[in-house]
């Protein structure tokens, strides 16, 4: 079977980060044998100067037919004033719905040379090692109607949130799963208490629980409550299943908790698709961060290791995943830092290309 | 004019601690003379349990009447399983609604002497001084259509996002009147990327800035973004202005942040009653806290600091609210620890009463 990917660098830091990603690819390829058939295109601001949409019919159409689509980083300061709905962040959300990928897997790990590097105290996120599943192609992103209508004589801005037991079902048994492999532990976050929405949410993960998951330990809490313990004692979650906006920000507060954002990766998974494999999109967790975009100050590590997620959840290869992971972590041990690791003024920072070149030797 | 306050004790500790915030408002009107006409009534389970409702519609009368609601907490497990309608929750819900209170103030503030209490580093959180200014009577908490509803077969959860231009106006107008009186700054948080309300509310805050406010510091940030940079480096904030749900779970991180929960109070303001005071409730930051009630080890801090509030906020008494707060810095200063403050084993903590006792002295 070929393995393809679709690599859409993006804005900002985008190309730079994927640049190395890129270059492992094909020490993959030449050193491992795990051979992929590239191709590459344009998403988000990139996208909307050449085509004027952060997304062209041709890309979508070839995102659904890879593998893997391995993306960098949308959106700066150029595209804020376009209009919403070109802006470059429709660019990744059209990608999410439309390949359906209703399972986004972010971990937040504390990687151990990195743990001063927190504004947490050591002890609270020393060995940190939690998994997030957002919900991400439905609910409030989604809902209709939406806009901003004139009612009254005056405006009026209206999002909905709207979840279906069957989309609540799938993502719960993607958690469910997940946790199996890890600590078989889930903390399922909404806002029951105020929200019909987190009514059905909570009723439909208890009862999946319940018919094909009693082995796997359910908790429920209130999101305000989840993000205070996120805080608090992070390490008591193993799993935490939310749906896309709780899931947005509690991913993000708990990935800032490990102080080493630039690390960060992220899969987002849908149904499987012909051959067996699901449709996957790859992506750091961090922005396009435009102020340091071009010069080659970036960590690319987030994108490298989505590529090692891809490796596992994508390609099988499990073994080789870890590998890359590893790699990464010996780089860090070795005291290899890009400027956004660094704490103390003196040392010299390695460059993007610098950090490519050492988790290279590293491999 | 006559003072008067209403006294909804609630569920869990709520009864507790408000047993020592009426010693302190005793204390007022003996040595200090400020007399208070106090009334006192049932809300949350306690009012279920008498009315069959979370609230009476005689104690929402009364709440309309008074110069400022104190109220301790709501909820428990013995409640859980009550129809949505009845939760003790609603309760809160109907006075925040009906008396239209829409400007939620909710003070992080680090005490020092509970600075190494926190799971921040003490230089991330000492000093902390952040007022949220959440809205607090609109947007998805109330927005209609709600509902969990039958379609295509299947149950679906739906709640809406709603937010007119006058709503996010008057509490853009309360945060900047706050920012003034404080450090000059405000942030306002939305998903402006993803929600046309989003939109709608960043637009609005700009426009009361420029037409009305443009000597305050006004900027702009994602609520993910903003729940990042809340646990990186919180001394960045001064006024943060957000919406009803991004408020809830923003300030929840937010006071976690100070590692002293038991220690924040809220106010919640509405529009000038005939007399000319707003229309206020206070509340502690904490929940009813079910696992410790009735055992006299609740920490009544969070409580009195909002009677405090009431003091500044409803009766115009800012020396009082200074002197009731500096009172409580140097119990805390003096060691002073309720069951929640204490960090090492060995000590013994203090009563709730035991604190109460040490606040009247040090008054
Ligand atoms: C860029 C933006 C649309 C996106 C989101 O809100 O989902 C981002 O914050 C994320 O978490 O991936
Ligand atoms: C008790 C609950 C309804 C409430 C809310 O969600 O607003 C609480 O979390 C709060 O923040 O005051």
């Amino acid at each position: 079977m070929t393995n393809t990917l679709l690599i859409l660098p993006g804005d900002g830091i985008g190309p730079e980060v994927m640049a190395e990603v890129t270059r492992i690819i094909d020490w993959f390829g030449a050193r491992r044998g795990l051979k992929f058939g590239v191709s590459e295109d344009l998403v988000g601001g990139a996208a909307y100067d050449v085509h004027g949409v952060p997304l062209a019919d041709a890309t979508m159409a070839r995102a659904q037919q890879v593998d893997a689509v391995l993306l960098g980083a949308v959106g700066g300061p150029k595209y804020d004033s376009l209009d919403f709905s070109v802006k470059p962040e429709r660019g990744l959300l059209r990608l999410r719905k439309e390949m359906d990928l209703f399972a986004n897997l972010r971990p937040a790990q504390c990687f151990d040379a990195l743990a001063d590097f927190s504004s947490l105290k050591r002890d609270v996120v020393s060995g940190l090692d939690i998994m997030i599943v957002r919900e991400l192609t439905s609910g409030v992103y989604f809902g209709e109607p939406r806009g901003i209508f004139e009612e009254n004589g005056q405006r009026v801005g209206i999002n909905t949130q709207r979840y279906t037991e069957s989309e609540i079902d799938r993502v719960a048994r993607a958690a469910f799963e997940l946790a199996r492999k890890r600590g078989n532990k889930v903390c399922s976050m909404e806002k029951a208490n105020v929200m019909e929405s987190g009514i059905l949410w909570r009723e439909v993960v208890q009862a999946v629980h319940d018919a094909d998951y009693p082995d796997v330990e359910l908790s429920h809490m209130y999101a305000d409550a989840g993000g205070m313990q996120l805080c608090r004692w992070p390490k008591q979650f193993d799993v935490i299943v939310t749906d896309n906006l709780f899931g947005d920000l509690l991913s993000d507060v708990a990935a800032m908790l490990t102080g080493s954002l630039g690390m960060l990766p992220s899969a987002s998974l849908g149904a499987p698709r012909a051959n067996g494999r699901p449709k996957a999109l790859y992506e750091p967790v961090h922005g396009s961060a435009p102020d340091i975009a071009g010069q080659g100050k970036a960590n690319p590590c987030a994108c490298i290791l989505s590529f090692a997620m891809a490796l596992r959840y994508s390609f099988d290869q499990g073994d080789e995943a870890t590998r890359l992971e590893q790699a990464v972590e010996k780089v860090l041990a070795d005291g290899v830092r890009t400027a956004d690791l660094m704490q103390a003024e003196g040392a010299t920072p390695v460059s993007t290309r610098g950090m490519g070149d050492a988790i290279l030797a590293a491999l």
